[in-house]
């Protein structure tokens, strides 16, 4: 498959001691976006938790993500921090007992998307400091709805952390980086 | 939602010093499934993944793991052991560069899934010994899916790793513990 390319220089990120080349991917016909990918990349995910635990704030009781790309270092985050984590998922699982679901409105193509928390694991955010955990703030649509999730499940958001940050959301996110929206 | 439920003992395992109940969920009408959890569990996961290190086979070059279940807990081997892993999605991502396609056979209700793997990550294990990585090794269909994504990439399959075993998959997999299908 052919794809557009772009020239310049190539578009790399340093966290901690970890550089990385980001792939460009096309938006459309309108330019690029560079690809984070934390998904097989154990080294950079690690170097971004590092890098992030002295931002998550003081009481932070748990952490709250969703599924994917931002797993690995929700994971990693929880490893370092000792701090529990929970994942919403984007899809009903069929063992879920009584889960929370919370939409997502769509900005750009007027898609929603659905989040599901299942309800064990919704029952021990109840009374919780809570952090959002994600790999990119963009808009802060799906950061708002992981919000909603947290106050429904009887906790309280504690705060918002992102590896990078694109865009001018209004939601104050401590995060490591930005990186533009496109390139 | 009210849901059957099972008397006897609770169901539990234990991974190093790290113990779990474990959720039984219902299978139609017919029993219960273990529903093993490493979302959520970064405690467990590391457990498991400092378990089944000394497992890896001597030789291995990188590990090829697919969403969602077995991603931390393929992070965590790599962490742990330095190898690099690669993971296939169930789902065609729009950044995808000529990405490999690969169907797994529904033994069950006939449904199959199709497996992506990213042309890139595929070339990263061209020519490599790699060893497949799952939470769960059961029928052992989507084991089999990954060895051909591992074939088709240019590499050997390795080995296969998995925390749990349950049912009675031909293939050679190491694993940590046998989990009963059904209670």
């Amino acid at each position: 498959m052919s794809q557009p390319t772009r020239s310049g220089p190539p578009f790399e990120i340093t966290i901690g001691s970890v550089t990385r080349p980001l792939r460009l991917v096309p938006v459309g016909q309108m330019g690029f976006v560079p690809l984070i990918e934390f998904l097989g990349d154990s080294e950079l995910t690690r170097a971004a938790a590092q890098a992030l635990l002295p931002l998550i704030p003081e009481g932070s009781e748990a952490l709250l993500t969703v599924v994917t790309n931002a797993l690995p270092l929700a994971h990693e985050l929880s490893d370092l921090s000792g701090l529990p984590y929970e994942v919403a998922r984007k899809k009903r699982r069929t063992y879920m007992q009584a889960p929370l679901i919370q939409e997502v409105p769509g900005l750009t193509l007027g898609v929603s998307e659905t989040l599901w928390l299942d309800g064990p694991h919704a029952a021990r955010l109840s009374g919780k400091k809570v952090v959002i955990v994600q790999d990119v703030i963009a808009s802060g649509t799906t950061a708002a709805a992981l919000a909603r999730l947290v106050e429904r499940s009887g906790g309280t958001v504690h705060g918002y952390l992102a590896a990078f940050k694109q865009g001018n959301s209004a939601l104050p996110v401590r995060y490591l980086q930005e990186l533009p929206g496109r390139v």
